[in-house]
């Protein structure tokens, strides 16, 4: 898991930069219709006719976002798809295409590469989204990871973070706060490992919380379900930062207030678990952990027994006025102002 | 030009993730009726009917791309916007929205910021685009900037590399080499200065090339020019790695030789002049310099009459069948095999 072996790897200078992009995306053909020109050309071409195009980009840096000491690249490759596909989805669109950039220093050998790209293209497989760009360049330091996710939506089905109404429902999808703590538990081994390496950690317990940190998926299923249901979200957002500086966005920018309960947040049971063993306040964690990337969003209370029951849905609080501010309802009853502590990628990270 | 003066600045932690995109990017205001949503969402949201979608992305990092010694950040932001841009027009296309991420260490001042994303801001006014999306996240060493830029072209127009015909004409906008000349005397004086920081370098013979360097223009003006003047070019490219690789890029997709004439290949007096004393070939830098930002491309004989005359084009060869090969053919009548010798951003920069 944090072996570090580079015998007999090829060093990249051996395939210089055109080389190395060739060689990373030889595997990469185009299967969308709307891809009209993808690798190859000084920019990609896509066509989606009368729908509207979806744009979405993230920066991944090693040291900042990740930590190859117990993130594997394939992984890595992976998430970084992920994290933009998650982005088109929360407009309620289709992700279509990405572009993949890379700034690499040549302490990765090619393989290691090849390692990332794999994950790239396990992504665009299962996900349907041709790579359609990218570049690849030599960095002082570390790897960094840029994409960029393109998607189409019809025009009246985009939902954008400003339309949430008072007493609108406020929905969020799967369970919250099992990646923040996935990260937890591998940083603990990480410890473990620098004082033995010859350490057997057994993560059996773990495996959900480590997977939602390590091979998170994004809500593909959503935009489709919510279509099926016949549900037009009001507001949405996909939840990177935590639930409750989500939450604020979609209050700040649809300038209404929300009332969250406790009691309803989403959580696994291996979350709770862990929580305990980590002693550390589950809902906490479901508010500000971050890294879910599940999806946030508001309907019409009309649209009510259209979700009801459905297993990958859950009603967690309401829209409110705007001037009513925006609160935790705990469980013992008490409201408490909702506070943006999300992961904040700008804080220094020891 | 060389200070690095950090008094009474401002610390990026003050801002915090949130309120530095928002502080910076808080003049962008949308402009064009293609952009539907700007920066403020998951993603973008843009509209362009039947036309094509084009997209192309590009990172530039500090130390491999870009020097700050030398390199103003206003001046950068600029540059960053112009690199993608070209990718758009070297497709034919209109350029109409760009995203911009950066990572940035804490050495930076919010102030140093302003002055980039003023670059940025001036670049997308100049050319008529809306900054539509991005991130700042921090770095662990450095600046980085990642642009995705985004434009449309109807159908017929878009021109790929893979066009070109035998016997077609090859042409070239502007001029070759100065930008790459610019960077030689750039990274003179920084060595003059290092030895003595107190000497005024009087650089006013180099302005045109230092400005080709420090502020390229990209080529907005071609598309149009070519579309007003009835000729849709047969192939197309930008030059960013030198004329020689650029060629054989176009040669290689669209499987055809090309004769080069060395005589013909544009170059600026001042360009000439310095090769004189830098005791330089200037073909050589015109042929390898790169980052011109120019265009190449393939027309049809029949089309020369159209373009015969223009200031802005210079027919400098031909393609050939495949089995001919790519040849430079010198002032002396030899025939030189074209080899790629563009600058390569995997190489190890020392």
């Amino acid at each position: 898991m944090f072996e570090n072996s580079q015998e007999n790897k090829t060093n990249l200078s051996q395939l210089g930069e055109f080389g190395l992009i060739d060689h990373l995306t030889k595997n990469f053909s185009p299967k969308l219709e709307s891809t009209v020109k993808a690798i190859g050309d000084d920019a990609a071409v896509v066509r989606f006719e009368d729908k509207e195009t979806l744009i979405s980009t993230d920066l991944l840096i090693e040291g900042v976002h990740f930590d190859l000491a117990y993130m594997p690249l394939k992984h890595l490759g992976y998430k970084a798809i992920m994290v933009n596909l998650s982005d088109i989805y929360a407009m309620n669109g289709t992700a279509t295409q990405v572009t993949v950039s890379i700034a690499v220093s040549n302490r990765f050998p090619v393989e290691a590469l090849e390692e990332l790209y794999a994950g790239i293209q396990l992504a665009s497989k299962i996900y349907n989204v041709d790579v359609v760009g990218g570049d690849t360049t030599s960095s002082t330091s570390g790897l960094l990871i840029s994409v960029t996710a393109i998607g189409h939506a019809e025009k009246e089905k985009v939902t954008y973070r400003n339309g949430a109404k008072a007493n609108d429902l406020l929905v969020v999808t799967g369970d919250l706060g099992a990646a923040y703590m996935g990260l937890q538990v591998l940083e603990r081994e990480k410890e473990v490992f620098k004082a033995n390496p010859n350490s057997q950690p057994d993560l059996d317990q773990y495996t959900y919380l480590i997977e939602r940190q390590l091979k998170p998926e994004a809500r593909k299923d959503i935009p489709p379900l919510l279509n099926d249901l016949g549900v037009q979200p009001t507001s949405m957002i996909d939840i990177s930062d935590g639930l409750s500086s989500e939450i604020i966005h979609l209050c700040k920018h649809s300038k209404v207030g929300a009332n969250l309960f406790e009691e309803k947040i989403p959580l696994d049971p291996a979350v709770i678990s862990v929580c305990e063993e980590f002693q550390i306040d589950s809902t906490m964690i479901a508010l500000s952990g971050g890294e879910d990337y599940e999806l946030l969003f508001t309907i019409k209370q009309d649209d009510f027994d259209k979700i009801k029951g459905n297993p990958h849905l859950t009603v967690i609080g309401h829209m409110t006025e705007e001037n009513e501010g925006m609160h935790l309802i705990t469980r013992a009853n008490q409201k408490l102002p909702l506070i943006a502590r999300g992961w904040n990628s700008m804080e220094e990270k020891d």
